[in-house]
């Protein structure tokens, strides 16, 4: 597998879940300034122009949250995801979409102002999404239980980049032990290296 | 399993894969108005208190992307999604993905005048959407060729949504081709059936 990624994006997200699952693969860096990202080579593995995307034998695959599921369904043995057939299977998903689709969009709303009704706002309201989010994380330690999952490098990361860079999260208690569990993790801390490293070259 | 739903919501995703699906399921139409959408009963169900939400067994799961691919993978008979270990796959999420977090994103941007640097917006810009959506669609007949799956629901529904009730995409005549092709679906056509006769009623 090889993925192409860029520091300071949401190709961390990728970054990480790689680490965890403990697959080979290799990494591309690519200048967010082109030209290369904007190129036919490039839109052909990903047509938005965007990091992460990764590519595994004949197999083209973007959107993080979608890296992150194919990569857990590639390596059953780090347990990143409830099996098919699995009843938390089902949370587990929902989690991943709701990141996406709730999470990324209440970043949004409270970065670009966005006023739209709740009711047709597919993710409600930022506060609707702070105040699941902080019940779905209370009872620990991650947010199917004991489990780890390529869920919690989704919403991890977000909580992590909305606490840390963004800053467009309250620190709220349940918030900052989850991101500090996160944290401690070696695949974080080894996706976080590589990070550091490139931003420092 | 049991949807619960209401017309003229995000919940005819869910609606239309279960037809697809042809798997036996229950319907309660649920009011925005409440007072159920908003009880502890429902919360348990789905904390964002929207619909789509199903209940299967013990599992319960929201976020119509995560219901089209969990139910998806519960019938295989009906091949609405490539299996694991098929290249398809990687499109198959990605696609998946892209409509909860770009495709959305660009209605929300469209709507409600969201103003973010292409490079920072996870969906870019709302051009790029609709140019990407055009290149995917043009070899038709579904985003992955010949083989209609979860991720034509979730995307089709967008795609005849933008047109026709929020008139947010302009009338490509990619989108309308591929939109009247989502229409001639029998299952389609039942789920709205679903939706007038609970919208006369």
């Amino acid at each position: 597998m090889k993925l192409y990624w860029a520091p300071h994006t949401r190709a961390f997200r990728a970054l990480w879940l790689l680490e965890e699952a403990g697959l080979p693969y290799e990494r591309q860096l690519v200048s967010l300034d082109g030209p290369f990202i904007a190129s036919a080579e490039f839109r052909a593995i990903n047509p938005m122009m965007k990091v992460p995307a990764l590519e595994d034998g004949e197999a083209r695959i973007a959107e993080s949250g979608a890296i992150c599921l194919y990569v857990a369904e590639k390596a059953p043995d780090a347990h990143l995801a409830p099996a098919i057939g699995d009843p938390r299977r089902a949370r587990y998903l929902q989690w991943l979409f709701w990141d996406a689709a709730c999470m990324e969009a209440a970043f949004t709303q409270k970065l670009a102002g966005v006023n739209l009704p709740s009711r047709a706002a597919g993710w409600g309201s930022f506060e609707r999404v702070m105040d699941v989010l902080e019940a779905a994380l209370a009872p620990g330690p991650y947010l199917l239980g004991e489990q780890f999952t390529a869920a919690d490098v989704m919403v991890g990361s977000n909580v992590w980049y909305g606490l840390t860079l963004l800053k467009v999260i309250e620190p709220r208690p349940v918030f900052t032990a989850y991101v500090a569990r996160c944290e401690a993790r070696p695949a974080f801390q080894r996706a976080n290296a590589i990070e550091a490293e490139a931003l420092a070259a």
